[in-house]
Order: C-alpha cells, then sequence, then structure tokens
C-alpha cells in the first residue's frame, strides 16, 4: 500500500490536532450541561424520503447501498433507502416523534455529532464535518424566553473558549415577523422572494438585490429601497428598534407581526445587553435562507475571522415536527464544530501543550525490571496521574528522547540496589529544566499545569 | 409525518440510557489516556478497494453514492467510490501510514467511534454500533511486551466498570503461534482450515469439527483428536502451558514456534495473575475466526452473559500496515460499546439516576420576575451545579411536578418582598423528602451524590 493522501473535504486530525478539537467538544458539552440539556446520540442514517421532505438540501444527500444489494436504476423507489443525515435537526424531530411518550417537554436537548453533506470541500466547508446542536422543543406552545435563553447559552459556550485563544463571536439575530410584517406592510407578499433576494446582500450588493427585487419580487423602486434600508439597520441595543420604527413610519408601514417581532427583538437585545454584553448584535439583514424559521434567527462571527461564515446558526420554528395530533415548535442553534476547530488549528490560534496524555514517561532498567516500572506506573495511575513505559530497556539517553519527541515532561527512573545492596530512591527528572530529584509513588504529582495536556493560546 | 418505527439494528437510546452509554465511554477515555494512549479519529467513510482488501468483510460494507451522481453499473470500476468503515482498524492503518511522519513510533492511539456493518441484525449485533479501540504501532519491530499490556488496559477499562453494576468479564488468551506450533508439528500444514475448523467448535460442536478436520484439512482421526485435545485446555494460570507440552510429547510434537508461542503465552499468564488475579484465562480454542493475527488472540466474556458473545477482542498482526519500505505491526483490543451497553440496559444491569444533567429548577414566581430566576440559575452555575429554569410560571406545585417529572432532586424558590417590604430569602427544597429550607446562590450545594446524575446498579 503506497502512502494514501488525504480526502478532500474529510478533516482528520494529528493527535495534538485532537487535543484541542476534544477539549472544544469538552466545553460545549460541560456548558450544555451546566444549562440542564440531556445529551442524546442519533443513528447516522434516516430513511431518504425523511431526508428529502425538503427538496432544497437533496443534492446534499449521501446515499447508502449495501456492497451485495443489486444496484437500483437511478429513477427507482426510494422507500426503505437509507441516507447520512445531513443535520442533526430532522434526526432530531424523528427521534421527538417516535419517543413522545418516553420525554417531558419542554425537552432540552444537546446532541454532537459528525453530518456529511456532498457539497464541493471549500475552505470551512466539509463533506464530514462535526455540529453541536442545542434545542428545546415543546409539544403544543412554545414560550418566548427560549428564543432569548438558546443563543445566550451558546454565548456561554463561545464565550468559555475565549481562554484557549477563541476569538471573540458576534451572534448576530434577526426576527422573521419583523421582516414579514415590514414586507407585507409595504405591500410586498412574496415575502420569501424578498428573503432570498436580501440573502445576497453580502454576495452580490445593493444594486444587484435592488434589481432581484425590482424583477423577482415586482417590488418598486421605493419599495426595494425600504427593504434595503431596513437590511441596514443593525445594533448591539435596543435603539435598533427605534431606528425599525422610525424607517417603518416613514413608509407607512403599520402591521401586528411587525410590532409582535419588534416587541420579541427589543426583550432579546435587552436581556443580552445584561446577560452578555457586547456578543449579540440585531442586524436586520439576517435571513437564514430558505430555512423553515418563524420567529428568531441567528447567525455567528467569529470576530476578524468574518468571511469563515457563520459558526453557530438557528432560529425558531413552528413546526419541528408533527404526528397529526400535536405540533412540536422549536427554538434551536448548532454549532459548526469541524469549520472552527479547523480555523484553530490550520490559522495557528490555538495549540495543545503536547501530544500525548502523558504527564511521566518510567524509564525502564532492564528488560528484566520491566515489572518494577510497570509498578511504578500502576502506583501512579492509580492516583491520577497519566503514564507510560518506555519502549525499551535502551540507553537512558534514548529514553529522554522519548520523552522529549512526545512532549512528556517528567521521565521516572526506578531505584535499584547500589554496591552495598542499599536500595537507592526512585528519582524523578523534569526533562525540560533538567532538574532531577528523589521521588516516591505515594506522594510525587506533577504540576496542575503538568498533569493532562491542556489547550492553551498559540501565541 | 406518523410516528416513526425504530430502524433494526441501529440502536438509540433514551435521555437515561444516553446517559449510562457517556459515563461508559467517560471511563474507556479516561483508563486509555491514565495509560498514555492517544485519542484519535478517523473520518467515516474509506475507499472501498481499501476496504475490500480484505474478501471476507466484502459483504458487510455500506457503499455511498451522492444522490445526484449517476448510478453506475453493478460492475463499474470502483475507483474513487467510498464506503463506511466496518471496524476502526482499516482506518487507523491508513492514518498511520498517511501521517507516518508526524507520529512518534511506537504509536499508543485509542480512537472511539460508530462504525456501520449490513449484516442482519441479531441481538448484540447491530448494523451502526460504537467500537472503543487501544492499539500500540510501531514501526518496523514491536516488543511482545505490549501483548502483556493491552489485555491488562482493558481488564482495567472494564474493571472500573463493575462500581455501576457491570458484570466482572473474563479476558480469554491464546497464542496463534501455539496453535501452528502445534498443528505443524502434528503434520498439519493447513494451519487456516484448521483455525477456521476449531472456530466452529462453540456453534457446531466436537463431532462435527472432527468430521470438518478430516474432511476439509484432510487429517487423521488421530490428528483430530490431537486438535480437539488442545483446544479443550484452558485455565487462569500458566498450568496450561504444562498441560499443552504433555499434549504435544503424547503425539510427538516438537515445533520451535509452538514453543515459542508457550514462552510467550506463559508470559502474559503469569503477569496477568499478579496484575488482574481471576480475569484472564488462557483458552486454547480461541481461533479468532480468520483475521490476520500472528501471536496473541483476546476474547472476552462477560460472566453470566456469555451468549452475548464477546465484547472486546484483538490481537497481534505483524503487518498493521506497510508503504512498502517500512511495515507496522501492532496489538490492539476493541471494545463493542454498543453490544455491552445494550445488555446493560436492556438487561436491567445498570441505571441513571435521573434523565437529565440539572440538580436544581429554579421556580418561576411570575413571567415579570423571570430574571431574578435566571439570575440565580447564573449564580449557581457559576459555581459548577447544573441548573434549569421552570418553562412557565405556573402553580409552584405544577412546577414542583414538572421537576420531578425528569428526577430533579430541588426546585429553589427565589425570595421576594413580603408585605413589610422586607425581602425574604430564598428557599430550597428537596422534593423527594420535602424538606425546605433558606439558601443562598453563594454557599448552597447539593450534594455529591446529587449534584450529576450517576449511573448505579440498577438493583
Amino acid at each position: 500500500m503506497a502512502r494514501p493522501t488525504p480526502l478532500s473535504g474529510f478533516p482528520e486530525w494529528l493527535p495534538d490536532g485532537r487535543i484541542v478539537e476534544q477539549h472544544v467538544l469538552d466545553v460545549l458539552r460541560r456548558t450544555f450541561e451546566l444549562h440542564g440539556f440531556a445529551g442524546i446520540e442519533t443513528r447516522a442514517v434516516e430513511p431518504l424520503d425523511q431526508l428529502l421532505r425538503k427538496g432544497e438540501t437533496s443534492k446534499e444527500v449521501y446515499v447508502l447501498r449495501r456492497l451485495q444489494e443489486e444496484a437500483g436504476a437511478p429513477g427507482e423507489d426510494r422507500a426503505g433507502q437509507l441516507g447520512l443525515h445531513f443535520d442533526l435537526t430532522v434526526p432530531f424531530a424523528r427521534y421527538v416523534l417516535e419517543n413522545a411518550g418516553h420525554l417531558a417537554f419542554p425537552f432540552r436537548r444537546y446532541q454532537i455529532q459528525k453530518v456529511w453533506r456532498g457539497e464541493r470541500p471549500q475552505d470551512g466547508r466539509f463533506r464530514e464535518f462535526v455540529q453541536a446542536d442545542i434545542d428545546v422543543v415543546a409539544a403544543g406552545e412554545l414560550a418566548y424566553h427560549y428564543e432569548v435563553e438558546l443563543p445566550l447559552v451558546m454565548a456561554e459556550a463561545l464565550g468559555a473558549l475565549r481562554s484557549i485563544g477563541v476569538p471573540p463571536v458576534r451572534i448576530l439575530v434577526n426576527n422573521r415577523k419583523v421582516a414579514e410584517g415590514f414586507y407585507r406592510g409595504l405591500g410586498l407578499d412574496d415575502v420569501d422572494g424578498v428573503l432570498r433576494s436580501i440573502d445576497k446582500l453580502d454576495k452580490i450588493g445593493a444594486g444587484a438585490v435592488t434589481e432581484l427585487l425590482v424583477t423577482e419580487t415586482g417590488a418598486t423602486a421605493d419599495q426595494a429601497d425600504a427593504c434595503l434600508a431596513l437590511a441596514a439597520i443593525s445594533g448591539d441595543d435596543d435603539g435598533v428598534i427605534t431606528r425599525v420604527r422610525e424607517l417603518a413610519m416613514a413608509h407607512a408601514v403599520t402591521s401586528e407581526l411587525l410590532e409582535e417581532g419588534l416587541g420579541e427583538l427589543g426583550t432579546l437585545m435587552r436581556a443580552a445587553a445584561s446577560r452578555a454584553p457586547g456578543v449579540v448584535v440585531a442586524d436586520l439583514k439576517i435571513a437564514r435562507g430558505l430555512d423553515y424559521y418563524t420567529g428568531s434567527v441567528y447567525e455567528t462571527l467569529l470576530v476578524g475571522h468574518e468571511q469563515l461564515g457563520s459558526i453557530c446558526s438557528g432560529g425558531r420554528y413552528d413546526t419541528l415536527a408533527s404526528d397529526g395530533t400535536t405540533t412540536y415548535p422549536g427554538v434551536g442553534l448548532s454549532i459548526g464544530v469541524s469549520r472552527l476547530v479547523s480555523r484553530l488549528l490550520t490559522g495557528g490560534l490555538v495549540r495543545a501543550t503536547r501530544s500525548v496524555p502523558s504527564a511521566v514517561l518510567v524509564a525502564v532498567t532492564s528488560q528484566d525490571l520491566r515489572p518494577a516500572s510497570d509498578a511504578v506506573a500502576t502506583a501512579l495511575r492509580a492516583r491520577g496521574i497519566p503514564v507510560e513505559v518506555a519502549p525499551s530497556a535502551a540507553k537512558f539517553g534514548k529514553q529522554i528522547r522519548h520523552a522529549d519527541r512526545r512532549g512528556i515532561p517528567f521521565v521516572w527512573f526506578v531505584g535499584a540496589p547500589d554496591e552495598s545492596g542499599t536500595a537507592t530512591a526512585d528519582q524523578v527528572k523534569d526533562i525540560r529544566s533538567g532538574d532531577q530529584q528523589a521521588a516516591d509513588t505515594a506522594t510525587w504529582e506533577p504540576s496542575s499545569d503538568d498533569w493532562w495536556p491542556r489547550v492553551v493560546p498559540a501565541t
């Protein structure tokens, strides 16, 4: 087998990179659990017809076939075919319906798993990647306060990563009711069409969006201007609410839906200003494409890395799932863990202090004496210290180099009887400083900085 | 969407079951890291031609196709096709070759991931399941002592699960050199054929295996008897070595390979007797099917659940991978986490003390006062206590029932000004005992038993 090459779009990390990723996952999990979210994991596959209920994503799905199955003709019946999930929302909706009788609602869950999309790989866009989702789903009615709570949980989770060198984030929020109320109040009823056009603002610019609004949604130049003026409003306090009201007044827009949306957005901005100051920004151009959101929508930019795109997105949906009797509304956000970690590693923002868990390498004096080294390792591990034993009874210089190559800070030398027959004490050497001292397996311990590999800013 | 039904072979757990699984994974990870194994994760897919290098597994592979791809004819070229990995060894071998220049050998790694096999689902046999693997791989030569170390790490990992109600395990070991040396010394050169027949012993019985040995491998009745006599030897100390030597002498078998294998097996049994007494059993009928093992082989039974099959298997292989210049021998074992957890849950052996992380539900006095409840939650979380806030300002009885349904042990009532305008203290109620007392967010804490959900024996 010749040396294989990486598959584009399927990222993998070396052991030190995996330590960074694992740390990010641990911090997210801990934050979600502190907020009472229960972890679940769903299977990687869903029936293809469920994955394709929203046609727009069909191009991304990987379909599975057992190798020994008959290969089907292209247009064959999809019943029974399985595909890999492309997000964690579709499987969660199915899980909620399947287990509704065993869940207590409102149900708070987090879910950290890989998803797959057959898209063309680009920087920060993968075919296999890890997402970390939180959602609250209710049976029947979902109170608005969850739309305030969930982005603040994500703000806390991402904030908890600041100390390892993750840049600050800006969570951009909008409310579908504001946009829809404003557009309808202006006289534009093709709300999806307007949203679709506005969503292209960053990509194609205001001039082209105006043209789209006029040609595709039948807007007048004045209506298009008003839509663009709305999209231009942003700010990190509830002053944005006033500015939207002024804009509406200037265009004689009155709408109950708009007022309801502004009330909600104002509540969110005030809560965010007190609980996560400077993190949440109202940005009236956030549209979240053609998704099924019906209230708040969220996107998150990494400050200084805005061109990476959103690393945490989501929103409120009135119908996550329905079994015909009960409808399950929800609100949730999803962190693109692979996108974030990939930038942390390739951008040189973050590093692990070593590439292996071991704090100590126990040297082996001779192959016959390996059991003595094993006993030292066992004693240290019993006290929670990560240890490995040297691979061979090579010269001590070579054993020290073995530790050095892995970043293991300490080498332990097992005492042995000297010429007079008295046992000498064990010694432990800090191979960075060269300091060596007598040590006892019952009491010695590494400093807390050296105990486990840590994840730290790279600079 | 009607209520969906589970997919056979794709297990999923309710939130309390996931707590059990997550606990098992946490314990395994901690044990592996204490022993200096570095965690890696590989992509879920490998090139199909790599997955099919060992033809015997070809029937199990799930092949991927993007939905928009042209469906290929059945016999089409496999170049570029991707399949889901069916174990973690094939991807690890590829990872080692791909990254050899960045890894330090011997390389100790653990890997905990899902794998997929398109087999017919049965009890304990799934189409999607989690494996937890440890391997040590060397560049060039791999010392025998790793064949002793690795099953003992697994013994420790599985032993660390005893306290939650996991039954004891028996790790059955054998050595391919013993079997091969013995068979060849007897005059049977179709070693794979003999192993394949012996492997069926538990399934078809001694009589049918004798017949297979005679018809398929050309053994005489006496040779077949000798093979069965070897397979019947087992024991938990190095007395088994003596019994194999006696059997060899009785059949005039002499073999250097047999002696080498017996030397290795004896070393392993002596180390196991001192480091994991009663756990490791030499069992000369263990063959591990047609795998690529060349030295020690391992299988693990859950005591009292032997019919579940092995929950932790592996062995030594001389060629994990080779790039033409360097060969990478290794030794490793793999825990079938889903098989184990499935038995723990469906067998009612283990349970979580509650189904959500929250130790405390903060009650909401009125919707206007929700920020006061949020502030309590924030203060408790800052001290590492998992908390959620009640979904609505319902009557307190209803809020308490909300906590009770989730197993949340404490409900926190936020103080409020009384008639005289003096603020009353916050109160916390243990809803199991009904005890209620004044509490301060700066000092109150749950007992360590209540802090997080725990995993405990179900009985």
